[in-house]
Formats: structure tokens, sequence, C-alpha cells
């Protein structure tokens, strides 16, 4: 229900249906099916099976959205920053605010536990593509289907936990064509080992995101413990004493979120025309008021900072996915694909019995959502909001079965839900009310004055006047409310006369509608005709094919190489001279002031060494925090960013100007070395 | 063509068909009807013809769309700061930024001439209604008859030109339901005598415009001069040394812009549901790309600065505008009085002849716009592009004679027409390619990537890659290419390789088509429904009822007093003490750093003297510089803005807190002697 914030774009942004004639370095690739082949003809190296189970073993997912490894023998794990952030929020203090002040345990004992951090490293995969397509027979009705497919998969994970005493998660390919089972080792005890300070971990702040040259030390260091010791990894990356250079081949091994490339022409077409407009209106509008909220106080200008952030992040990065969207070179490149491959179907009589009319139910079920896909999507971004609609829905939920709820009120779900309806999050009336006037207003704009849905929450009220009732009046501001009226289900929801409890029960009637209209008419007919046309592919391209980002472990490969802007080239490396010199050039502005320590310890470092650097792997958000490595899996880099261009890959990989952009080992040992004075941190990452 | 600026907003914005039951201090009242019977029941005291007429020709209108006033008898002219500021601009050099360091002329020797502005005074004013509304017989097609008035009124206003010697124009009052015709006498040789700095004539930014409490010295003064010598006008405005008291009755003399209050309520919802929301969503874009734009340098940010300046303060007033749309108590009144209007019309068959369909006319012309107002609307907001439009039409238009050409190309507006097409104003290349791509954007996002029009102005190209083919192509940043453009007529437009030249003439057909059929099918029913209605009102509710806002001269009452905003009262009163404390508690935030002579002259200035007053009197956009005087006609302060409030009056006067603001004189004065030592002005100013 809430907006996301920076963090929640770790996972939610950029890399894969690939076509057969797939680009140079094109690729999200399954360990269980890597390029060797690729990379072998590309670049004369082979990948052997044993680094590869190297590569995956060191290689971790971080519960907060983003990507890790581990880097030392005593379980020291590397990160971004902006992944370990809601940690060193958490540990931060009225008094200490660990994200100014940055972090060093010079000791192990001094080292911070995390309190809500977890990383899972992928230990097995297990095919099960047989077993799950089995629980559906065909010719049943999509919808129906998905159930029982649900439903197999529930049990295969809950078998193979107890079987292994991994945690177990079955992960959907290829849009529904494989089903593979991802055991995780899974690690709950972290410890804050190091961190810098934000303002040289973001650098440059939202301005920067998303460009390059950039000169960020988007870093932080966990340690992972077991049983209140440090665990010994049996598998972490070793330090490059050298780093990369450019023109050299280098890998990233990580976990991209989300992609969009197996969408067919039309559903593109759907994005560009409908989704995307949409998306980018509320973001800019919700931009313009937040600012406009921010500049009346600079209190007012602290609360809203990470909601401002957030959706700045967003919008940047859906501008640019908007623009590939409307570049018709691009658009005609997956159109060109998808001719080849539906040709090949029609001119096959049994491919096209089985797969033929899968690029037209996708057509037909967007030109369907199209007549409700602003219903779906109005909503009211308000934490209350929220709060009260969860509590609606419990005690709508909880007496059925828990096969029958809404996925995220299942038994298994319960905790989280849990966790977060009882967060003692301070909740700002001031921002609440803005919030809610905003959606509101919107609804208006969409939906016109006059419609029964608007008047229902308008209320006979002006949107912000309707929005402060709701919120001056609410009483869930109290935890102990919200957990009173969770637990006296229905009847406490029925019988409670708060504002918010009645807006959302009034309300959520239609929401509900609108969201299983969609599950039902849209997102069920796809993932069938989805599954049809990977099939398809797989039958006409071979097994060549890697499958769209599900954020579970995948292995890039690519260059070092800079590119070209404007007419200029753009170098691939950049330098802590630079970072003084940008630090210089922009003095008074905004997230361009380095820390003290940067300034007074300015002489002890050496200026030509490597900052940041941007390579052609193939990456997407949720690689934050992916170790880059060459071909002995040494690290080299720290996957941290992309540049603009490389958020269009988001829809279709090109041979263009985009890239990953990754912080140099050089820069953090000289960094942890000369700045933070950590030796003994340098010396276990230097450490065989 | 071109996105309005800060100075387009003077007249666009703010402040009247007004219902029977008027509301207490409402109207923008004639001065050929004055509200004499109101002042007189209500404050007791009479407007005397002698009055009204000392007012009326003490009072000018400025040719950057504001108001102002003879002050002295040697021809000094009062206006704000912001009025003047296109003056000042011109008057600058890349030496002396006059808007920077401000200006004060030590003798009329040293006054400075401004190229571009004009005066213009209402001297006399003539019913011309029986000879505009004979023109077009009974039953003529709505548009040939809108055709027929425009001929007749041409001719009027020649025939009057000739006959007095001064500038006549006809002004449609009451929607269509009077004409009059209106004889300025007409100044061109004005030259600065003074200006603050716009720091603190500005004081506070966009950030504090539309809100109060406010501390803005948003002033500066003009001499008129007729053939070289300083003018001596029969009528000017006194001096009050004692200003306005909290309670006080006072008058605004001055020329709101335009106002929507007689929109029928089908009318109004077409704003809140189709107009509004497209207008907030453009500028809430444009406001966001502007902002990126000019983070990337600060050279960007200097050339954008205007543009995001203007469209911020646009956004700001729209937003109040559409708050008050969205009030579904606003919407009922209006709703109510337009109900009783129509019942008392049904229950009369005369007047339900005449007037009974007029309703229900607007509502079909607003639905019939509902088609097509986007694309009625899409434009591509660029200088090169409105350069380019206008050569490619003058091709077209000046073969026809002139009474049948569009109206911006008639032979008395040509003058006007070239010296924007050959100013050497510089064009900032990536400016024009930040703005054409965001139009092309637009474009794709409102009507899809496959819409003819759409792919015609790609031209296979991506929204930016068109645009930087557009503009790094342009010709026309030369102006002797323009002008050859312009004298080589059709033939040279067709023989162009200019890529903007052919864009423009390849879009345009189109542009016009959809403008004619707004023209011919809304317009033209439109203006021919309303004058009807006035009429019926008329009929109903007798003569006291005013006109919608014209940017013609009206007078305006109200009393100075505060009003109350979250719960705690707002003094109507501020003073230089509070200036000097917001700019310390703003200390280090942009527009809230006072100029360095205030800050070295503070201890000589009476702190206690008022800076800013509100007032009820009912004002609008084009308002700006209007003298708010006394029941003596002495000048006790000099309108500047309205607080958020006040700009939902666009649609609809309330009697809630809605504000004109102004500065006080005793501020201006005070300032004047003891900050800018500028003495003799000030005995200017007060001599009698």
């Amino acid at each position: 229900m809430r907006v996301g914030t920076g963090v929640g774009l770790l996972i939610s942004m950029l890399a894969a249906l690939c076509p057969a004639a797939a680009h140079a370095d094109e690729g999200m690739w399954l360990f269980s099916n890597p390029p060797t082949g690729i990379i072998k003809e590309k670049f004369g190296i082979g990948l052997s099976p044993q680094w590869l189970e190297h590569v995956q073993k060191s290689a971790g997912r971080v519960s907060t959205g983003g990507s890790a490894s581990f880097v030392s023998a005593d379980g020291l794990v590397m990160t971004n920053h902006h992944v370990g952030m809601p940690a060193l929020a958490d540990l931060s203090t009225p008094e200490i605010d660990l994200l100014e002040t940055g972090f060093y345990a010079k000791t192990r004992e001094l080292e911070l536990k995390c309190p809500n951090l977890e990383m899972n490293v992928l230990w097995e995969v297990e095919d099960v593509t047989e077993q799950v397509k089995s629980a559906a027979p065909p010719g049943m009705p999509p919808a129906d289907a998905h159930a029982e497919r649900r439903e197999t998969i529930s049990v295969l994970e809950s078998e193979y936990e107890k079987a292994t005493g991994l945690d177990c998660q079955v992960v959907t390919l290829y849009g529904g064509e494989r089903y593979h089972l991802y055991q995780y080792k899974r690690f709950t005890d972290l410890r804050l080992a190091m961190a810098p300070e934000k303002s040289i971990a973001f650098f440059g702040g939202d301005n920067d995101n998303f460009e390059y040259p950039r000169y960020a030390l988007d870093v932080c260091f966990f340690r992972v413990y077991e049983n209140g010791e440090p665990y010994h990894p049996q598998h972490y990356l070793s330090w490059s004493k050298t780093g990369a250079a450019e023109g050299d081949l280098v890998f990233v091994a990580g976990h991209p979120g989300h992609t969009q490339r197996h969408a067919t022409a039309a559903h593109l077409a759907f994005m560009r025309d409908v989704e995307m407009p949409v998306r980018m209106r509320d973001f800019w509008r919700r931009e313009v008021q937040l600012q406009t909220f921010s500049a009346r106080d600079y209190e007012f200008a602290r609360i809203a900072d990470g909601h401002l952030t957030g959706i700045q992040n967003a919008r940047k990065a859906y501008t640019a996915i908007s623009a590939g969207l409307q570049d018709p070179l691009l658009m005609n490149r997956v159109a060109e694909n998808e001719k080849r491959i539906r040709a090949a179907v029609e001119a096959n009589p049994e491919y096209k019995t089985h797969w033929g009319g899968a690029w037209d139910d996708i057509a037909a079920a967007r030109n369907h959502y199209r007549e409700f896909f602003l219903r779906h999507r109005a909503g009211i971004h308000s934490t209350l909001f929220g709060i009260a609609t969860h509590l609606v829905r419990l005690a709508e939920e909880l007496p059925k079965p828990s096969a029958e709820r809404l996925p995220e009120y299942t038994d298994a779900n319960l905790d989280a839900l849990y966790s977060g309806l009882y967060s003692q999050s301070p909740i700002y009336d001031d921002l609440e009310i803005d919030q809610i006037a905003c959606d509101l207003s919107n609804m208006v704009e969409t939906f016109s004055g006059d419609d029964p849905f608007v008047k229902r929450a308008l209320g006979d009220l002006s949107p912000r006047a309707r929005a402060e009732s709701l919120v001056l009046g609410c009483t869930l501001m109290d935890v102990s409310v919200r957990k009173a009226l969770a637990e006296g289900g229905a009847k406490a929801i029925a019988a409670s006369d708060d504002p918010m409890i009645r807006f959302a029960a009034d309300l959520d009637p239609d929401f509900r509608a609108w969201r299983k209209k969609c599950e039902d008419e849209v997102e069920a007919i796809e993932r069938d005709a989805y599954a049809r046309i990977a099939s398809a592919r797989f039958a006409i391209d071979g097994e060549r094919v890697y499958p769209g980002a599900t954020f579970t472990l995948r292995l890039a490969f690519g260059t070092v190489t800079g590119y070209s802007e404007g007419g200029s080239l753009v170098s691939p490396f950049t330098t802590f001279q630079g970072l003084y010199e940008r630090a210089e050039a922009r003095r008074g502005q905004k997230d361009y002031a380095l820390p003290e320590r940067w300034l007074k310890r300015k002489s002890r470092l050496d200026l030509h060494t490597p900052l940041n650097f941007v390579c052609t792997a193939d990456i997407a958000g949720g690689n934050s925090g992916s170790p880059v490595i060459n071909e002995d899996a040494e690290v080299v880099g720290l996957i941290f960013d992309v540049n603009a261009p490389c958020l269009a890959h988001y829809i279709a990989y090109a041979d263009d100007d985009g890239r990953a952009v990754a912080v140099d080992v050089r820069a953090i040992v000289e960094a942890l070395g000369r700045v933070y004075r950590a030796k003994p941190l340098v010396a276990e990452l230097l450490a065989r």
C-alpha cells in the first residue's frame, strides 16, 4: 500500500527471454544453464563446473532486495551501502545516525547485530517442471490451472524443506515454461562491520544516480555469524590486487529483479501507451507535491525526504524505460523478432496448434485490460490507509482456510504481515494528509468528480478536507488499537467508528473486485500464453535462451569499456582525483559535500586510484551489491548502479551505450586503509 | 506557441458574471456601471462621478500584462517590479544586471528609456452594443455571425480612432451581451526611474508566492514622457501619509485579466474533469523535466530559470483553481444558482423561447469538445518551432485580404508579429531540444506511438533523436534567414530544406484544422449561448451584475482584514521586522537572501513600518500593479499578489479566506528614503 522508497527499487527495476540472435554481451544466465559455449567462442575461456559452483556459493541474496558475496574466510560479506541502508537506519539512534557518521568496528566484538537482515545463498537446484505442469490437466481454465499449480508448488516446497533442511522456493522461469526448485542456505545473524558515510556512498545523490561518470564509494561490509561465531564459508571470493583493466572480460553474479524482455509487441505497446503514461504522470505529480510539501518547513522536508528520494529515483528509471518504448528502432526490432518466431510457428502445423494463438491471446488480454487499467491502478498511498485496509482484510480473510485467502494473508505470510502492521515507525499526520488529498484529487481527475466511486471516496468534501477528517480522526497511530482490531476480527471492524477504518471498509470491495478481475481476466490468460511462447522459442531457437529476471541468481558477462555520449568518449574509469574535482565544482549543492575525514585525509590518498568503472554486463535492479569478478573468480568490483541507456534494457538489451556501474576494489582498499584506518579489514580482504 | 513565463501570467490568471445574491465584497465593476448603491448601502459612502473619473484616468494598463497608476504631477507611474521586469531585463547588459543590482536615477536625465514598454489610460467609453449586434441578423449560424460582428467591430474601431485620435478597442462584455468601445490615451515613452533589487521585490520567491504572510517590496517606478519631456497628467493619485488601518474600506482600480465566473455547471465539470487534469499533468511533467535539465549544469539552470519559474507559478495557481473545482461545496453553490436562474427562465414563456436552451447548448458543446480536446491542445512549446510556424503561416495568410486571415496575421497585428519574429533574443539549443523532446513524448503518451499524426511527428526517430535532428539542423537562429523566408513567401517556404520549417509545414495543417474545429463547433456555440445566459440574468437579477474579467479597467472594493488559517488568525499587516526574521529563519535558502544594502542599512529603518497587507477586494491576475486607494482616492497600497484561497475565486468568489495582497505605501516611502536614499523621489510622491 505504500509508495516504494529507494530501497524498494532495489529489486523493482531493471534485466529476460532473449531473442536467439543474442546481442554481444546479452544475458542473465542460469547457473544451471550457463553460457559456456558463448564464452568459449567469444573469449576462448572455459567455465568449469568447479568455477561455477564456487561463484554460485560465494554469492548471496540480501533481504532488503539486493545482492552480496562472501569475501573472506571469516564470513565477511560485501554489498552496497544502499543495500545495507535499512539495517544502518535500524541501528541508528536519535543520538548517533550511522548514515551520517559511517561505522567501523575495530574489533569483531564491536560489530553490530542487525535485527532485520538476512542473506540467502543458493545451494542446489532441482528441475520440477514435470511435477508442477502435471498438476493442471490440459484444457483447464487458466485461473484454475494456476491455483492447482500453486498448490503443488506449496507441497513441493514443504517436502523439500523437510528433506534438506534448506529454504526451498519454486521459481517460475520462462514465464511458466519451466519450474525450478531452489534450495537456499539461510543466514539470519548478520553484523555490521564497516560502512562509510552516506555522503560518500551516495555522492552526487539522485542527480548523479543512473548517470556516468560516477564517484561513489557505495559499499558496506557485514559479517555472517552462526551460533554466535563468525561463519567460515566453504566458498568465498578472493580479492583482486590489480583490479580490472579496460578491455577485460568480467562476470557479474547477482540477482536481477525483474525484466520485461519477454513481452510481446502488443504488450510493449500497452506499456508505452497506457501503463507508462499513467505511471510517469503519478511520479511527476507526487514529486512536485512532495517538493511543495517539503518547502513549507524544514521538518516537513525531513519527513518527506525518503519518499521524495524514492519517487525521484523511480521516475528517473521509468523515464529511461519510457524512452526505450518510445524509440521506434527498439520497437521495430522487437516486432521483427516476434514476426520471425510467429512465422516459424505458423509454418509448422503442430507448433501452430499448440502455440499459434498465444500472441493474439496476449493482445486481447491487454486490450481488455485497457478498459479497467485505471480502475485497477487506483489507490491511496498512505500508511494509515494501508493499516486500515490490512485490518479490514484480516477480518475477512483469517476465517477462511489458508489456501483460499489472498496470498499475503496465508499462514506462511502472516508473520511478515503482522510485523509491518504492528511497526512502531512514526506516522506523520501532515504527510498522511498530503498523500491522501493527492490521491483523492487524482481520482477526481481520472474518473470525474461525478463518478459514484469518487463521490463515495470524497464523502461530499474536498480532497483536502476529506483527508484531514480521515487522518485527524484516526486512532490507528496507536499500535495497541491496531492489535485490538486485528484480534477482534470482523465484529470489531464492524463496530469501529474510526474514520479510516470506515473509509477502508467502504472502498475495499471495489479495490478487491478490480484486483480479482485483473488476476482472472488478464494475468491468468497471459501466464498461460507466455509459457506457450517460451515453448515455441525453445523449439525454434534451441536451449540458448535465458529466462526473464526473477530475483534469483544469474551470471552475466561483459567487458570493461567506455562509450560515447554526445559525440565524445566517456572513459570507463573514474578516480579519486575526479571525486575531489566534482565536489569542488558542485560546492554548496545538496549531495556533493564530502565527509570531513575525506577532506582531512585527501593528501594521504593516491588520487589516481580508480574509483568507479563501467562494463557491458547485462544487469538489472536487484543486482545492486553483486560482485564483479575476473576469469579467476577474483573480485574486481562491486555493482551499484547502471547508466540511463542501460535502464531501457529492462525491455530489450541493446549493444548501445548502456553500462553497469561498479565500485573498483582498489578504491575500497585505498579508502579502508587511508581514510578509515581499517587495516585489519584490509588484511582480511587481501588474505588468501 | 511558447510556454508562458512569469510575465505571461500577469494577465493569464485569476478573477465575472456574478450571481445576483452577490457576496460581501464581490465584484470587478465597470467604471461605467459602478457599485455606488452597494457602497452607499454597506459603507455609507457615495462615489461621485468626479471621484470615479479621477481614479479612472489615474489608472493605466501596462503592455507587459499588468496594471499601474500615475502617482505624481510629473508623470511618475507606479507598478510592480514583476510587471516592470521585462523592461528591466531589456535594459540590463551582460555587465550590469538591473534585476540583481536594482536601479535609481538620481536625476531625471539618468532615467532609462524602455524600448518595449507602453501604458494605456482609459479615457472614454461608448456603448456600441446595438451597432455590433445588428451586424448579424438573428438566425445566422454562430460562426458566421461572429465573423460579421468582428468585421463591424473592426470598422467601428477605425472610425473612432480617426475621429478621436485615441486608441480604440471594442470590448466584449458579459460574454457578448454588451459591446463597449474603449478609447485609450496611449503612452509609449516610459523611462525607468527606480527599481529595487529582485531579491527584495520577489523576496520568498515562488515558495512564498500565493501565500501570506508576505514580505516583498514588489514595486518600481517609471516616468511617462511626451515629446521628450516629463508628462504632466491631468489626473494622478495622491500619496497617503498614514496608509490604511485594519477595518478600513479600500478600493482597487486595475485590470483583472480573465475569470470563468460565468461558466455553467457543465462547463465547470468539463474544466474539473477534462481541462484541469491535462493542464496540471503538463505542468508537473514540465516542472520535473526542467528541474532535471537544470540539475545538469549551472548554465542550464540559468537558461531554464525563467521557464521554470513561470511553470511553477502557473502550477501553483492552477492547483488552487483545481482545488476549487474539486470542492463539492463550491460546485453545489454554482449548480444551485444556475438552477434558480433556469427555473425563472422556464417559468416565463418568452424567456424560455429566447434563452431556455442556452445551458444545454453549452453542455452539448463541451461534450463535443471532449472528443477532440486533447488533439486541439497538442503542440510544440519551442521558440524555433514557433518561428517556423509563423513563417509557414505568413506565407499562407499574407496573400489573403486582411479580414480573412487568422487574427494574429491581420494588418493591424503584423507589427507586433514581426517584432517577435525578428527578435534577437538568444535561443538555446539544449533547451529547445529538451522542450521538443518533452512535447513529442507527451504526444506518444497521449495518442499512442502508433497514431499516424504522432508517427509523422516522430519521423521514425525517438522523441529525443527527432528533437536533436530538428534543432541541430535548424538555420532559424539567424534572424536574416527568418527575414528571407518571410519575404520569400510561399515559394521560399516550399523551397526551404530547413528541418524545422519542413516539420512545421508538415504538422501545421493538423494544428489549424483542430483550431478551426474548436472555434466553429465549440467557441461560436458557446459565445452565443453565454450571451443569452447574460441576457437572462439581466432580466432576472437586474443591472447589478458585473461582467467577467477582460483585462480592462475595473473597480473593486473591500476591507483591510486578516483571516484564519489552520485555526489561528493571520494578521492583515506584516512589517520590516518580520522581513528580517524570515530572512534569518530561511537563511541559506534560495530567494530568501536580502540585498547587501538591506543588511547594512537595517538599523536606519523603523522596523515597525508595515510592509505588506491584505484586503478582501475582488481581484485577479492582471491586477498586478493596481493602486489600492482609500475613499479620498489616496494611494495606500500596491496590489502584487493574492493568497492561495483567492485563486479559486477565478471560478467563484466566496466569503472565505481569499485575500488580495498589497505593498504598503509606508514601506515604499521608508525604503526609498532610508535604504535607497532616494529623497527626491520621496518628495515627489509626497507633494500635493
